[in-house]
């Protein structure tokens, strides 16, 4: 298994970013990485560490930076480590690409490509989310801010058969997120889109209308929304998430004498339960390769699981399932 | 100051909400409150308690379930709680409504009437969310989840009188919720209203895009989305909140001992500052009157709060305020 990773992306680019592509190959001995980014800057990571040898380094001069324009930078950086992560998947030189970089570069880039799985209209991120009753799949969650009924039907098809294979669920319930749980609840895509999937073979996984307090119920182990409210709940949940722990780590720890240290411990145990690093990064599903976006902030931790799960998710064929299950579909793959 | 109360809406009517408008009562000597339902069921809370003679009672006799749908409801109970608190409204009988009922039927209510503000296109409901630097404004939590950009507009213009004299911030920043905070990002409504914000007289204080994690930092005082974005996110918020409330809980009282106590206090202390019912409800802005959407499941002091809100608001004329503000804009307002 070959995954290229982004050396130049993400927030502490490229130190832990290498660091997590050295823990990796240690832990899949099945594993090799490419590196895609600057030679120089890269080799002193790599030298001398062990297991080095599966650590390839595919050399390129540019990179584009976080808050860059992506349009702007895939255009004016013809050499950019974005680009160059597509090249190799598009070439079948790597059976994924991992980048914890640009994230609006690297959906452009697989856009650019329209390398799409057969019938596969819009790819859409799927990011994994906690619960009380595990993890759920949150899909599309900004690759498309502006999608039609049929993509949302097919991120819940995808987004299914990612919850059933990765995540371990047997039977995922597909929830629409919704402003409330009756039929006739709101916008026109919505409405298009119950119809959909009330009408498709996926009806009978399909719960129907989900709301916002329902994600972290565990209501639905997919939850399909569009990229523009996906996108902003993911946010929010993070800002939210981040916000009320400071605050109960300063009530609490303000208030405690003896016992601080026990409840620092028990924050950082919660810390490490909500942690995004757990899944490593969120599978841009619809590509044909799997391409994996990881958190600007990813340090060593999510970078190695994020390798860990693109290998994961090419060994399972996961691909192969979908465009199966999708072809199951065949009035609605007509009419997309 | 006369503001009519749903007596018959919320989840735990009619008790918790008849105790909540004897407590405005006492707090407020100017006010006087209508309880509006079955006077049966109402009378036994009222008689006998202080300030009772600033408690008045409409009888109807119909009350429009949690669960049912809006429509359905207002249309085959001509008698019900809420049609009559807009009927009192609308006759000017009282100043403001306030209900924790149904709120696609408060909503559903006020559109019917069509008693909009001068220039209000489409009335937008307000939600105060707690920040790291106090209270910001979320508007449309849901009454509009197909607006326009013009709707989105006068939301950011409502929605910053409101954080100016209600919540006390001085030059409220607006905030565009988005994807991103370049220009280029976002769904065509999202470029349409930036465009609009930045060619209008609120430019000053327009920020531009935010993106989901910035609510809670308190990057703006005032944040505009529209009805389905802002229902998803407040309740997203409302089920994040509750989830990890409860696993703090778990944690940290799991690993204490001695000082179990002192962590339980302060997690109460935590769960009233996040508390909604501080600010006791909603209002929907850009109604001739004043009206207030609380909670279904609002106690006392959640009811009691809103209806000092509802006197406030109504002391302070924001609506004249409102009218004023969006004249000022007459380019547009002809446009609307």
């Amino acid at each position: 298994m070959r995954i290229a990773l982004d050396a130049m992306g993400g927030d502490f680019a490229p130190g832990p970013i290498i660091a997590g592509a050295l823990q990796a190959v240690q832990s899949d001995t099945e594993l090799s990485v490419v590196l895609v980014g600057d030679k120089d800057q890269i080799d002193h990571h790599i030298q001398g560490q062990p297991h080095s040898d599966r650590i390839k380094v595919f050399h390129c001069t540019q990179a584009i930076g976080m808050e860059e324009s992506p349009v702007d930078g895939l255009r004016k950086k013809p050499d950019n480590s974005i680009s160059r992560c597509w090249q190799l998947l598009c070439q079948k030189e790597v059976d994924g690409i991992v980048s914890a970089g640009n994230t609006g570069a690297m959906v452009a880039g697989g856009m650019f490509t329209r390398r799409f799985l057969k019938n596969v209209k819009r790819p859409g991120i799927a990011a994994v989310m906690p619960t009380k009753k595990g993890f759920c799949v949150l899909i599309d969650v900004g690759a498309n801010t502006q999608p039609k009924a049929e993509h949302l039907y097919q991120y819940g098809v995808m987004g299914s058969l990612f919850a059933r294979r990765i995540l371990g669920h047997e039977n995922p319930k597909i929830g629409l997120m919704n402003v409330g749980s009756e039929e006739a609840k709101g916008n026109s895509l919505a409405k298009e889109t119950l119809a959909l999937f009330n009408s498709s073979p996926s009806k009978s996984s399909f719960i129907g209308n989900i709301e916002g307090r329902d994600i972290h119920q565990g209501v639905a182990e997919v939850v399909v929304c569009d990229g523009f409210v996906g996108n902003v709940v993911l946010k929010v949940c993070e800002g939210l998430y981040q916000y009320l722990m400071e605050v109960t780590t300063q009530e609490i720890l303000g208030c405690l004498n003896q016992e601080k240290d026990l409840a620092k411990n028990a924050l950082k145990q919660l810390a490490s339960k909500y942690d995004y690093s757990e899944f490593g990064g969120a599978p841009l599903l619809g590509i044909d390769g799997v391409c994996i976006i990881c958190h600007g902030s990813s340090k060593d931790r999510a970078i190695k699981n994020a390798l860990l799960l693109a290998a994961k998710y090419a060994r399972l064929k996961l691909n192969d399932l979908i465009v199966s299950e999708l072809e199951l579909a065949p009035s609605l793959a007509v009419n997309l």
